[in-house]
């Protein structure tokens, strides 16, 4: 034994046990809490949030990092441990308190603004706020340093290694590729979709989405559902790992693939490295590839033709008044419409990389300083028109329609197409890789693809950097060619598209 | 503004942060984590207990305190904060890292023999973990410190100010008058309570519980009702207070008696000042206080006539296959019969004392050892034949049934009989300051009762000690009289017995 690593293990694992405090502090928060315990919740968070801080740059931990790193009797893993432990620690030695204290309150200030601008949709509630917030993030680009673009900086917080690089190859290619895809297949006649929006009652609804969680063996002796306003996922340990949903009455996509989608996340996350808690090893690669994991069993298993071939006659059977005569290939062809529409939380699959392009454009021109705030609405507008060739009526409805830039987190979008496109880049290998998947999918049986992705992706934690994980599983690093070759044969097929001419 | 002062309520403030995120995590293990989770869970929560109990021993609080005691400048409630933090930071500081850690290890190992113990109704598993345990805990007292006996010191960590003097002269008069009283009405024809035994479905029990809450009061902006294996109470400040109840389809007594008992204990953290957070002036006075709120509710006001010539019919309404021809006051006399059984946690309310006496009398004899661990089987079944004239059969029914010990809490059983003692003369109070309360009981108004409660008693938090705050509420410190009282009055009413025979 070590006892050096061993004090940095214990020293990880307290720091992690502070975090997922927190972490239950914020779940209970939009699950259970109480309405009037939103101030004490607040301040609750905030005391475990500067402790972890404290924690997380002590200059014992500094120390002990410094003398691990010169360690070679350390195997691998562990040396990746202490790699990306030093990273995340050099980087927040670079904020000083006062830094910290001000972000924290202007964007709690940017997010108040934000709420109230996008109920009144008045852009210049919000805009003052947001340009306060703006300063300060060039501030942090330079206060954490960066290469060739201070856009990096914030790209690296959630998605080490990810440059503006790489993002624009992959998003010139979303340009000039599936724009004129999407074009081809919007003109050709849309699949009828009216089935879903039909009355699905909440008490059906709820035991259908636990029954698709156990389908993907997700598991309840590790974790649970519950209801909140926004799905997400949370973690607490890779055995307690929960998924919320949501259940609208009049759209039953937002319950199936809402669960879906947090189950592959949960799957992630149970599938870490226990005996790794609080270690880089025991967490997740990236957002992007969490998001991977996410939309791999969204879209490339939970929306695809074999995995309705098996499931489709139970929720039949289950509202037989909604889709006692939709067979199944109308229905795989109404949930795969493609639509451009105002609203990225509820685009299709297609359209959904034309709102990221949009906003990852966006950000690297405000965080250069090529664009400004007062300048938004306008380009935001006009970019709509661009890609999506879509009219945007009122700023609630565009500019204003995300949390995220009111949180000051900038660098997050482009994660969700990574996400997309490495789940196409995986599960193309993983259909080479498992022999029948296919069929295997027809018949239910989900096993062996989480098998795959837990063997491949999940056990190794943050072992590996995104980059390096997508070459060490199939071969390349990541290419929008797998994505795009899934999409054109996919939609190709539904909207019988000529995708000869399409696929280069 | 008192800068020192201000200093001092940041550090209690954020020492409350972090040990609600604490009762979180705790609460959160006994309703909703899954399974597999205890073991992190017992990490998390045992990191952020070595955090609380760090900042609650730091030198910086420790001189923060010593310069505010000398401030004539503060007012009465920050003096008393002043002199309760100080009281317990020097208890705190008693203890040193050594003992601590061997104590924590030895509750473990005890409760875990307990657990096996009770299982295999075999006393010998117990015993030596106990016997170690017990050892520890003289070293405790003589480590605390005490006047005139070691148990005093154990008390103070329950129900600060109480004495064995005190104690002892109380339960003198359970044993002299409520063990005769009890005699004689147990010789009386005992009233039917069948009715409450038949088959109570879940669905129906579970909103007539949050129905009880409502009608006292419970604030539902400010806290929840769900389920767990063991009913308990826990707050995470003033504005999320959670009960918790569990639901026996064939014992209706489990559910009712729980929530209304659970809900005084609620309406009390509910009622301290939200203003006054993490400060002893913004908590419970002790446990006995917390009791005699949840006693008060759930016997002199749950069990009395007035409530159920209120409620009865909603019940009735709700069953009418059980409680169909069963009229009211057979339903009073049902829900208050008397019989001497061998579980405390079921015990009536006149025998309950039994059950504490007998446990306080064995406490007080093990900690000045006056009687040995091995001693104890013999010495419970004699004082359960001596008290309750029974036979016990097996020590998983006598001396195994009550997890406390096991835990290290030696002084707590008392409280419970405080609570109830002191819920009598508090509610005697009320009825003299009230006009009309039976009415008003009688006809489903509350509020008057819960207001009085909240303004006699909830908002001083611990602003006064126990004895003051009766004395200060009621003229005089605690008297066994108004619960004999009580007592007589009702249950002779009930049995038919003479009760100007028994009243001195």
């Amino acid at each position: 034994m070590n006892s050096n690593y061993e004090q940095y293990r214990e020293h990880m694992q307290q720091l992690a046990d502070i975090n997922y405090a927190s972490a239950l502090l914020q779940w209970d928060q939009e699950v259970y809490m109480p309405v009037n315990s939103a101030a004490a919740r607040a301040r609750q968070i905030s005391t475990l949030s500067g402790l972890a801080h404290e924690k997380s740059t002590t200059e014992k931990l500094g120390s002990l990092l410094t003398t691990l790193e010169k360690d070679h009797s350390l195997n691998a893993k562990e040396q990746a441990n202490i790699r990306e432990t030093m990273r995340v620690y050099k980087d927040q030695k670079k904020y000083t308190t006062a830094f910290v204290v001000e972000m924290s309150k202007t964007v709690s200030q940017c997010f108040d603004a934000w709420q109230e601008a996008r109920k009144k949709s008045d852009f210049s509630i919000y805009r003052p706020r947001l340009e306060k917030l703006l300063e300060l993030k060039r501030k942090e680009c330079e206060l954490l340093g960066y290469n060739d673009h201070p856009y990096n900086a914030l790209l690296n917080q959630f998605e080490p290694g990810a440059t503006v690089a790489t993002l624009d190859a992959l998003f010139n290619e979303v340009s000039n590729k599936l724009v004129p895809f999407i074009d081809e297949i919007t003109s050709a006649k849309k699949p009828d979709s009216g089935f879903l929006f039909r009355h699905y009652s909440r008490e059906k609804q709820w035991p259908y989405g636990l029954e698709l969680l156990k389908l993907m063996h997700f598991d309840f002796d590790a974790g649970r559902q519950d209801i909140s306003a926004h799905p997400f996922t949370t973690s607490f340990s890779a055995t307690d790992v929960r998924v919320t949903t949501r259940i609208n009455e009049n759209d039953i996509r937002e319950m199936i693939w809402g669960c879906i989608h947090e189950g592959g996340h949960a799957l992630y996350e149970q599938g870490l490295p226990d005996e790794e808690y609080g270690l880089p090893s025991g967490e997740a690669v990236s957002l992007g590839i969490h998001e991977s994991q996410s939309r791999l069993w969204e879209n490339n298993v939970g929306r695809s033709l074999p995995f309705w071939k098996f499931n489709y006659k139970h929720l039949q059977h289950l509202f037989p008044e909604n889709l006692g005569n939709i067979d199944v290939e109308s229905f795989y062809a109404g949930i795969n419409a493609v639509e451009p529409s105002l609203i990225r939380t509820s685009a299709d699959e297609l359209t959904y990389h034309l709102h990221v392009l949009i906003r990852y454009e966006i950000e690297k021109l405000l965080i250069s300083g090529k664009v400004q705030v007062k300048e938004l609405p306008e380009l935001w507008n006009s970019q709509y028109k661009k890609y999506l060739r879509i009219d945007v009526p009122n700023d609630a409805q565009g500019v204003l329609q995300d949390v995220h830039w009111s949180h000051g987190s900038f660098g997050y979008f482009p994660t969700y197409s990574l996400g997309s496109f490495y789940a196409a880049q995986f599960f193309r290998q993983a259909k080479i890789e498992i022999a029948g998947l296919d069929e295997m999918l027809a018949s239910g049986e989900y096993k062996p693809l989480l098998d795959w992705l837990r063997t491949n992706i999940h056990v190794h934690g943050k072992t590996y950097r995104a980059h390096e994980l997508c070459k060490k599983v199939t071969g390349e690093e990541i290419n929008f060619r797998y994505f795009f070759e899934y999409a054109t044969a996919k939609y190709g097929r539904i909207y019988q598209a000529d995708t000869t001419k399409i696929v280069s």
